[in-house]
């Protein structure tokens, strides 16, 4: 199955990571999350090729996660800037900056959140929407949708 | 920049990438996070190829991510169980989902979350540590640790 063929599944989670499950892309949005927005950036910080980036790049603005700007006129010149959709992404690029300060780091990390509105530094921490309790994976029950459900069991017997 | 390079930035997000920042290995750990345990289940369900899967289940087993253990003795057959290091994704798993369902799905989500305790069909949400309100990319302000900073300042300058 090619990465074309996730994006058709039902599983979102499938189509996402046909969108930004690759290593380059989240790098870009680690950039633009620390408030880059030009390709001349992102090649220093992240360290990928121009044609790497220039691939990502492309596909993110097809896809509506960023849009490309004019900041000079002569010569044209872009910059790159998120959308709401690409914002809403901020959550899985930080529960991975997470993830890896934990489990990955060597000292004190890299980054920390300060909440603007409360003042402090944050550890951001998934709570459950109904009754505010923090959430880990033993806490979650998944339920299928009936035709997600269905389209596993003939994957099951298909082979 | 090869993905070896990125395991050694300062970056703990550049080093959970080079990890986990993968197609197929985010579908493994959907798989794993909805039950599945097996080989066989992972190819049907995710329609990775078998190479493909085997090489992404050898890295996460090395890391730590993931571990094997027989399930039966003769003939000798394995299983993939998640180390407490796996189960620590599920917020990065869920957070993918969660953005697929709103900006790429074409109907009801094809997963809900039960929260166990609580028994209510649930929608995580990123909260602050300190003040608990929900949290968002323009709610977030990082700050870059000193040494983070250096080499960012030394990466600007070196092109």
């Amino acid at each position: 199955m090619a990465r074309a063929d996730l994006a058709r599944q039902t599983c979102t989670i499938a189509r996402a990571v046909s969108l930004v499950g690759d290593e380059w892309t989240f790098m870009i949005l680690r950039e633009m999350f620390l408030g880059g927005r030009r390709f001349d950036d992102f090649q220093r910080q992240t360290g990928a090729s121009a044609a790497l980036l220039s691939q990502r790049l492309k596909k993110l603005e097809a896809e509506g996660v960023i849009r490309k700007e004019a900041y000079s006129e002569r010569p044209v010149r872009f910059e790159y800037r998120m959308t709401a959709m690409g914002r809403e992404l901020w959550p899985a690029v930080i529960t991975l900056k997470q993830w890896g300060d934990k489990w990955l780091g060597d000292g004190p990390a890299p980054v920390e959140i300060v909440h603007k509105s409360c003042g402090h530094v944050t550890e951001p921490q998934m709570t459950c929407s109904e009754c505010g309790e923090p959430m880990a994976a033993h806490d979650a029950e998944p339920r299928l949708s009936e035709p997600f459900d269905t389209e596993r069991q003939a994957m099951r017997k298909n082979s």
